[in-house]
C-alpha cells in the first residue's frame, strides 16, 4: 500500500470536529446541544445579496475571470475607499473565500523551512495552511490577562530569524476579539520595515468593532506599501460564509502578479458566490448598524453572566464576535468531551471549542475554551447557565 | 522591498494569458477574434441545476460540510454506480472544483521532491499544482503519430526513482483527447502496484467518449483500490465551469482521512454550486446524447477541414472537445501572437493555444497548437478557414 505524505501526517486535524461525534451522539440521546463553539453567525444574509442570484438569468454557468471580473473589483475599491483605504482594482484577487487569499499570500511570500511570526492564540487554520505550504508559525505570546493585546515589540525582535519572511494578525483576532490600536499597527510597521518583512492582515472582521473604536487597516499605514499584504472576505461581513469568496489585497505589484499565477493553476472563483458578493456591496449602512447593536448586546450579556461563575477569566472583547475565556479546570478538551457525553441540564449541554488548538505553543491554552456569541440572547444565557452548572459538578 | 518566495517565482504562467492582452489589442483595432483555445464550452447548463439555485430560499447562506453533505455525497455514489463505479459516501470528498481535488490528492500523497510521472502533453495546471507543492512533473512522452496513446511501460520504468509517488492521467485526455483502453488502464494498475505507487486518474470527461468507444475508470479495475485517487468535477460534464464543485474519490481510507484534514483548512465547497451541482445529478440521458452528438459532429467537422491544410497533423480524438494540431511552423508561441497582431481574413482573425505549455519536456510540441471545439460548427469551419489561409501567409 502507497504511503501517506509526512506533509499529510503533520496537516493538523481541526479541535473542533474531534468533537462532533461526540456531539452528535448526545443528540441522538435526546439532549439539546447549544453550539458555542461555530463561527457561523446566525445574522439573515443582506437580501440584496440574495435576490442578486434569484433574479440572475444565466444560460451557461461559465468560468468568471481568474482575479474577478474589472466590475467586481472596481465596487470593491470603493468599498475600500469607503472605509479610508485607497487601492485600485488592479491591487485586488478576488478567491474563494479569505481561506484561499491567506494560502496564496503564504506561498507568495514563503518558501519550504521559513518562518511566519503569528501573535497567539490565532486562527487554528493558520496553522493548516502554513504545515501545507511546509512553512513554520513561530508564535509570540499574548495574554489573557493584557486582552490580548500586542505583544511587547522585544518579544517579536527576539523571534525573528533569517528565516522569518513576514508577521501575520488578525485584527480584530479569532479568538480573542482583540482589535489592535493604531500605535499598535506602526509598532508592526516599524518592525516589518526594519528587517524587511511582510505584514500579512487578516481583517475579516472590519466592521465588527465595539464601544466607539476604530479599525485600523496596515493599508492606511504609509509607508508600508510594500509589506502589506490584506486578507479579506465576505463571509462575516454579510454573514454568507457559504459563498466561499474573499480577496487578497496589495500595493505590492510583486505580490500581486506571484498570486495571480497560484489563482491562475485553479481557474477562477465560484460565479454564483461573486454575483451575490458584487450586489452585497450595496448592503445598506443601516444593516451593519443593526448587526453591531446586537452584537453589542450579546457580548455585554456573554460578559456579564460569565463573570458570575466563579474561578473564571474573560477577555473583553472589542471586536469579532469571539471571546477567550479561561476555566478553573485542568484540560478544556476532556471538559468539552464531559460536557458532551456526560452532562445536562434539564436535558440539555453545551459545546464549546476547546481553546488549545489555538495556541501553537504546547501546553498553552489547555484551560482556556473559544466561546462565540452568535446566538441570541436567550440561548447564550442559558448556555452560561449550564457551563457554570458543569464547571460545578466537573472534577478533574 | 521583502522578496517573493522561490516558490512563487518559480510558478509557471498560463501559456494562454500571455496572448490575452493581443487579442485584447486585435479586439480594440476591430478584429473579430474566433476563439479556438478556451476550454468553457458554449453548451447550455441543464436548466435543472441552475432552477435549484433559482428556486432555493435561503435566510442565512451558511457553510456547508467540509466533505459535502451527506445526502449529496450518497447522491454521487448513486451517479458513480449508474457508471459501474461502486464507491460509498465516505469514500467522496466534495472539492472546490477539480482543481482543489487535485491539490489536495497530491499533498496527501507527495513530498517536497517528491516525483509525479504524467504522460505528456498534459493540461498545464498539473504542473502548477505539482510546482505549488514542491512536487517534480516526471514527463513520459506520447507522441501524435500514435494519437497520443499509453507511452510503453518500459518508458515509465524507466523513470520510477524512489521519489516516484505517483503515475498521474488524464482520461479522457486534455488536450489530447485520448481515451485509454481498459487493456492500457490494467497496464497502469500493474505498474502501480508492482512500484506501489498511486495512480491519479482526472476523468472530468468521462461523459464525453465517442464512436461507442467506452470510458473504463481506474476505480472499476480490481485490486486498485488502495492506489485509485479519482480527480472529478461537475464543470465539463454539465457545462457549469463557474459552479467550482469537483470530488476526491478514493478507497483507500488514509488518503480521505488526509485529504480531509486540507479541506477542513479551508472550511467548506461554495454552497450555492453544491445546490446547483445536486440538481445536476437529475439530469436526464437525454441531454448528455445530444451534447455526444452535438460534440462527435464539430468534432467530424473540425478533422475534415483541417486534413485539408497542407503539411498539418492531427491526432483524432476519441474523448473530451480538444485536439492536437502539429503545423508547418516552426513556433507555435510566435504565430498564435502573429494571428492577433498581424493577421485578419475580412476582418477575422483565431486565437490558438500553443502546445508548448502543454509539455514538461523543453523543446517538444513548440510547433503543435490545441483546439478546443467548443463553438458552433459554422464558426469552427470558418476558424480552420482562416487558419489555413494564416499558414500559406505566415514565414518564421
Amino acid at each position: 500500500m502507497p504511503s501517506i505524505s509526512q506533509k499529510g501526517l503533520s496537516m493538523p486535524e481541526s479541535p473542533i470536529r474531534k468533537l462532533v461525534p461526540y456531539a452528535e451522539a448526545a443528540k441522538e440521546r435526546g439532549i439539546g446541544v447549544i453550539h458555542l463553539n461555530i463561527g457561523q453567525p446566525d445574522i439573515k444574509t443582506p437580501k440584496i445579496a440574495l435576490d442578486a442570484v434569484k433574479n440572475i438569468d444565466l444560460e451557461v454557468l461559465a468560468y468568471s475571470r481568474t482575479e474577478g471580473s474589472e466590475v467586481y473589483r472596481q465596487k470593491i475599491a470603493k468599498y475600500y475607499a469607503k472605509n479610508d483605504i485607497e487601492v485600485n482594482a488592479s491591487q485586488i484577487i478576488v478567491t474563494t473565500g479569505g481561506s484561499e487569499a491567506l494560502a496564496f499570500a503564504i506561498s507568495s511570500i514563503a518558501d519550504i523551512g521559513d518562518e511566519i511570526i503569528i501573535p497567539e492564540p490565532f486562527y487554528a487554520n493558520y496553522n493548516g495552511f502554513a504545515t501545507a505550504a511546509g512553512v513554520k508559525v513561530v508564535p509570540v505570546v499574548s495574554h489573557i490577562e493584557n486582552n490580548f493585546a500586542l505583544p511587547p515589540i522585544e518579544e517579536f525582535e527576539k523571534l525573528i530569524s533569517p528565516r522569518t519572511r513576514a508577521i501575520l494578525i488578525c485584527n480584530p483576532g479569532n479568538p480573542t476579539g482583540y482589535l489592535y490600536s493604531r500605535e499598535e499597527i506602526k509598532k508592526l510597521a516599524d518592525i516589518v520595515k526594519k528587517h524587511d518583512l511582510f505584514l500579512v492582515a487578516d481583517e475579516v472582521y472590519r466592521e465588527f468593532t465595539y464601544d466607539g473604536m476604530e479599525h485600523y487597516s496596515v493599508l492606511k499605514e504609509a509607508g508600508l506599501e510594500e509589506h502589506a499584504i490584506l486578507i479579506d472576505s465576505v463571509s462575516k461581513r454579510y454573514s454568507m460564509c457559504g459563498a466561499r469568496i474573499g480577496y487578497l489585497v496589495s500595493k505590492n505589484k510583486e505580490v500581486i502578479k506571484t498570486a495571480l499565477k497560484f489563482a491562475q493553476a485553479r481557474l477562477s472563483p465560484p460565479t454564483y458566490a461573486q454575483i451575490a458578493s458584487e450586489a452585497a456591496l450595496d448592503t445598506p449602512q443601516s444593516y451593519f448598524d443593526a448587526v453591531k447593536v446586537e452584537y453589542v448586546s450579546r457580548r455585554d450579556l456573554l460578559i456579564a453572566e460569565l463573570i458570575k461563575i466563579d474561578g473564571i477569566k474573560v477577555a473583553k472583547p472589542q471586536g469579532a464576535f469571539y471571546c477567550i475565556v479561561e476555566l478553573p479546570i485542568k484540560n478544556a478538551d476532556t471538559f468539552a468531551q464531559w460536557l458532551l457525553e456526560s452532562f445536562n441540564v434539564n436535558g440539555e449541554t453545551v459545546m464549546v471549542a476547546p481553546a488549545g488548538g489555538f495556541y501553537a505553543t504546547e501546553g498553552l491554552g489547555v484551560n482556556q475554551i473559544r466561546i462565540a456569541y452568535v446566538l441570541e440572547k436567550e440561548d447564550l444565557k442559558k448556555a452560561v447557565y449550564i457551563l457554570g452548572e458543569a464547571l460545578k459538578a466537573y472534577k478533574d
